[in-house]
């Protein structure tokens, strides 16, 4: 997703964002990974509707780099062992999946590591439908946050923050990835968004695309500055159009292999 | 964890076990399957607590035949590309994992077709601490699950039943695999109490162990049967030592590749 000349680049960056980082948010970061904030209050009033927000993926599902990010290799079948296997090969950013910070840093926590208090969360839904089928390359700005707290009240605590922008439905089609001439084209998160929301207790971000940053991207700045925070990302989530704007729990069923820089996930939904 | 030679041998008893799921379970399960009946009852009182029910995996997780469950090879470094990223090779029954019908049939359901109702459930823990201390292949027999539903009522529909034997204490020692000889020992399900569970409305069956079946088993009678009915299995199960024998929702992140046998999971409870 970058090149290495670009670490530099963004360095910059990085710096002017932690001075946003306020004394106030940390503490209320602080107080969500300790546990000691319920970052789950809708539990009491759920229906039992699950939404199951991860898609099936396979050595044909869209990938960054274009590649297969898994491989099945048979290894064990019922008419010859008495039961199936497969040997897998993935790619550890593939399908429905989680970004951590070690993705973009040097000793960042790793997925085995995340919170749990952080896989069980509010999930505050962002739609820009809208402006996504004017502009394959839109972003979630800093305004699109601000709205959506005045319609549905603050960010909560150890909250999952998700782009809603319509991209699941294309990914049986080239237009998941970008244009006919091979360009990668798709919404992601704008770093205006992603700096406000380390002001308030939001742990995690998600996308119905690729990349927290959108295709257009020429420094991945969302993936290099909110991952190194100690945030994560979860990337290709499917069916947020089934959910309202604020009011479902997500679960984020992180992969859990030792010191991984991410994973395929399961995640679902419960309203 | 089987030979070919043994189908023969378990599909009379597969044939018997048909015959005790009687229409009124089959009207239950197929209720649950199309979600007509709630089966998360207890998150209307859920505290928020969340316990994590799986273990860390890497090359030196204790595995049926020994061999490494999963290999890491680094694909991109930070210092080189700008991020991390490992290429996995998983071989899909290691670490906390589901095992699927069709990992012990032919054309059974596949982990990315499991119903998504049945992955977020009601969560009944059988408690064998105490004959497992004497007993290294000590099993749940149908007295076991009568004596829970003695204690705590009917087994909710959809539900998870899981074997909490003790042995999640063992993973770091050799014991957790078997004897000092070599030979395979740790609890597992009997026949008897699978057969009983069709009965209900159970769902799934869990254990913390490395097989639904004891080490010691000659014919992986409870394989052969209750994945083959269409209802799936959790090996390798984490601190159920830390929630009551029921109350707790759980919820299983199970992998969703096309087609696969089964996989390491994310598995948390909720109380």
């Amino acid at each position: 997703m970058c090149n290495a000349c670009l670490i530099e680049n963004v360095k910059s960056s990085m710096l002017s964002r932690r001075a946003l980082f306020t004394g106030a948010a940390a503490v209320t970061a602080a107080s969500v990974a300790s546990g000691l904030i319920s970052a789950r209050p809708a539990l009491a009033q759920a229906t039992g509707k699950v939404v199951d927000l991860t898609h099936t993926y396979d050595s044909d599902f869209p990938t960054f780099d274009g590649k297969p990010g898994i491989l099945f290799d048979v290894d064990k079948t019922f008419a010859a062992d008495g039961y199936n296997l497969f040997k897998l090969t993935i790619f550890e950013h593939t399908g429905t999946h989680i970004d951590t910070p070690l993705h973009f840093s040097d000793g960042g926590t790793s997925v085995d590591a995340l919170p749990v208090e952080n896989l069980v969360c509010p999930l505050c839904i962002i739609d820009i439908t809208a402006k996504a089928a004017d502009d394959a390359n839109a972003t979630v700005e800093a305004e699109d946050i601000e709205a959506w707290i005045s319609a549905n009240g603050e960010i909560p605590a150890g909250a999952c923050v998700a782009m809603h922008s319509g991209w699941a439905a294309k990914v049986g089609d080239t237009t998941f990835r970008g244009t006919a001439d091979g360009a990668l084209a798709f919404p992601g998160f704008g770093k205006s968004a992603t700096d406000l929301l380390m002001e308030t207790g939001a742990a995690s971000i998600g996308v119905d695309t690729m990349s927290l940053d959108p295709g257009n991207s020429a420094d991945f700045a969302v993936h290099y500055s909110w991952l190194p925070s100690g945030r994560f990302g979860i990337e290709g989530l499917a069916n947020l159009d089934q959910l309202p704007a604020t009011g479902a729990t997500v679960f984020i069923g992180a992969p859990k292999h030792r010191g991984g820089t991410g994973g395929p996930a399961r995640v679902m939904a419960m309203l």
